[in-house]
C-alpha cells in the first residue's frame, strides 16, 4: 500500500499541475502595514501581538497560494522566536493549512539520539487520538545522529501514514564544509543520500517513491545530478528556490527522467513578493496577497517551463 | 572579559565542587505514581495534566539535585511530545531552574540556515527585553550547516552572555555513521572538534575557555582524548553518563591536565533513581526525590573519585 502522504502528494501534484510549495517564514519586520504589530520595545507584550500578526499574515497566504501550491512549509524558528504565543500561531496556521486541504510539511529539522527522536517524532507526525496541536503531514529531519537517531522518525511515518524529508545537501553556502567533504572518494552529501535511500528502501513496500524523502538545496544542481542516480525512489524536497538563488532551468536536474519526484520550495520570493519588481509596481502593499497569489502562479509556471512542459 | 555564562559555570563548579549536570527528560510512563496523570486514552485533555506533572516532577528534582548539580539540562523534545501544554511546561521548569540559581542549558540541538538560525538563537538565549518564556543560560546546537548555521549562535551568545554546546561527538551507537568517517585521514568529528575550536577563538577573548562549548559523548573516552588535544579552550559537555554506560574513570579523558574542563550529564540514572538498585531498595518510590538527591550526590562523588581527588 502507497504511503498516505506520499499518495495525497502525488495527487496533488498531478491535479494542480504543480511541484511548488510554498514556505511560511513570518517576519515581523517585513509584514505588511496592515498586519504590522505596533512598535515599541514592551517586547514581551508584543510578542502575542506579532503572533497573532504571524498567524493572521499565514492564513492569508494559504489562501492566495491554495490552487498552485501542493504544500506549505511553516519553518517553526520563526514562530519559536516569539516564544509560546508563537508556538500557538504556528499550530494555529498549520491546523488552517491542513483544514483548507493543503500538505503540510513541518520544517522543524529536528534530530536527536533515540529514545528522544522518539519523542519529537509523536510531537510532529502523531495522529488521531495521539496528536498535538503541531501535528504536520511531513517532517524535516537532521540525520547527523545517524540509523538509530533517524529510525523513530521513520517508524512514526509508517504507523501515522506521514513523511520525512532528510537533510542531505544544504541549500546554504557553508553547507559545503561537513556535506561536501570526500570520505574515501565520496563526498559526505552522497553518503548521506545513499544511506536516505537505504531507509527509504525499508518501508517503500514496492511502491515508485517512499515515504523518506530527502533535502537537496536548489542551488546545487550537480550535486542534485548525481544524487538523483543513487536515489531513485527518494521524493526530494528543493528549498532554494528564489531568493537564494535556485532557478527554474535547474530543477529538471533533481527529477526523474519523467520530471517527477521533486518539490519546490520558495519562501521569501513569494509570501514577500509585494516588496519586490515586478509585484510591487504592479499590486503595491494595498494589494500583498494577489502579489503573492501571482508569484506563486508564477513560479508554478516557470517549474513547468523549466520542464519543457 | 570572561563570557558571563562560562564566569558562572567555572564559579558554580569551584563552588559545589561537582562537574555534574541532570538532564531532565521526564516521560509519562516513568513518574513516581504519585505523580502520575489518570490513565486513559483521551490523549489530548490529557496532555494538560500531564505536563502539569512534568513541571512538578521537574521541580522538585531541581530542589533535589540543587546542591551538586552545576546545571540541569531539560530536553525540549519531551515537553514538546505534549505539544503546546507542553512547551509551556519546558518554560516553566526553565524559568524555576534559573530561579534558583541553577544553570540552565537548553537541550534543543537546533540548526538551520543563517536567517532561520538567528530566530532560533533568538528565541532561546534572547535576554532582557527581547527575551522569551523559552530563555536558557546555553542552548546545544547541530552543526551540519557549516559555519554560516552556526554563527548566529555565537553572535547570540556574545550579544546575551550565554553559552553553547555544539554537537562533535554524539553518545548514541549509530553516531559513528557520519561522525567517525574519515575523509583524508581525519574523522568527521575531529574536523567538526576543530571547527568548534575555531569558532570558540574568534570570540575567546583571551579567556581560559571560550563560550563555544562541545559535545561530546561519555561512551568515547578515546575520542575524547584526541579531540581534548585539538580543542584547548573549549569546554565539553559529556552526556551518556549513567544509563547510557559512561562511567567516572572515563571523565579525566574529557578534562585538561587540572581535571578541567568539562561537565557531565546523567538524566535517567539520576532523575528515574528510586527505579533502580541500589536506591529502589534503600528508599523506594514513597521517597523518590530523596533518591534523586542521594544519586546525584553519588554521581559527584563518583566523579571526583575518577579524578582521584
Amino acid at each position: 500500500m502507497e504511503n498516505p502522504f506520499v499518495a495525497r502528494l502525488l495527487k496533488a501534484i498531478a491535479e494542480k499541475k504543480s511541484q511548488c510549495v510554498v514556505g511560511l517564514d513570518p517576519r515581523a519586520d517585513l509584514l505588511p502595514r496592515e498586519l504590522a504589530p505596533p512598535a515599541g520595545d514592551a517586547a514581551r507584550p508584543l510578542a502575542a501581538k506579532t503572533a497573532a500578526a504571524f498567524t493572521e499574515f499565514c492564513v492569508r497566504i494559504v489562501d492566495a497560494v491554495e490552487p498552485f501550491a501542493v504544500a506549505v512549509k511553516p519553518q517553526i524558528a520563526f514562530f519559536e522566536q516569539l516564544g509560546l504565543p508563537g508556538l500557538a500561531s504556528y499550530a494555529a496556521v498549520v491546523g488552517y493549512a491542513r483544514k483548507r486541504g493543503l500538505l503540510v510539511i513541518g520544517d522543524a529539522k529536528r534530530g536527536d539520539i533515540g529514545s528522544t527522536a522518539e519523542a519529537y517524532a509523536e510531537a510532529h507526525l502523531a495522529s488521531g487520538s495521539a496528536a498535538t496541536e503541531l501535528e504536520v503531514d511531513a517532517l524535516t529531519v537532521n540525520p547527523l545522529f545517524g540509523t538509530d537517531g533517524v529510525r523513530p522518525f521513520i517508524d512514526a511515518a509508517v504507523r501515522y501514514g506521514k513523511g520525512l524529508f532528510i537533510l542531505v545537501r544544504t541549500s546554504n553556502p557553508s553547507g559545503a564544509e561537513l556535506q561536501d567533504l570526500a570520505c574515501d572518494g565520496t563526498p559526505v552529501y552522497e553518503r548521506l543520500g545513499r544511506a536516505v535511500e537505504g531507509w527509504g528502501e525499508t518501508v517503500r513496500e514496492g511502491a515508485r517513491w517512499s515515504p523518506v524523502g530527502a533535502v537537496v538545496g536548489a542551488t546545487w544542481p550537480e550535486q542534485a545530478r548525481r544524487l538523483r542516480q543513487c536515489m531513485p525512489h527518494t521524493i526530494f524536497l528543493v528549498p532554494g528556490y528564489g531568493a537564494q538563488g535556485g532557478t527554474a532551468d535547474q530543477i529538471p536536474a533533481f527529477c526523474d527522467a519523467e520530471g517527477q519526484g521533486a518539490i519546490v520550495n520558495a519562501s521569501r520570493s513569494v509570501i514577500f513578493a509585494w516588496r519586490q519588481e515586478p509585484y510591487k509596481s504592479r499590486f503595491g502593499e494595498a494589494r500583498w496577497t494577489d502579489a503573492v497569489r501571482a508569484s506563486a502562479e508564477t513560479m508554478r509556471a516557470e517549474i513547468e517551463r523549466g520542464h519543457g512542459r
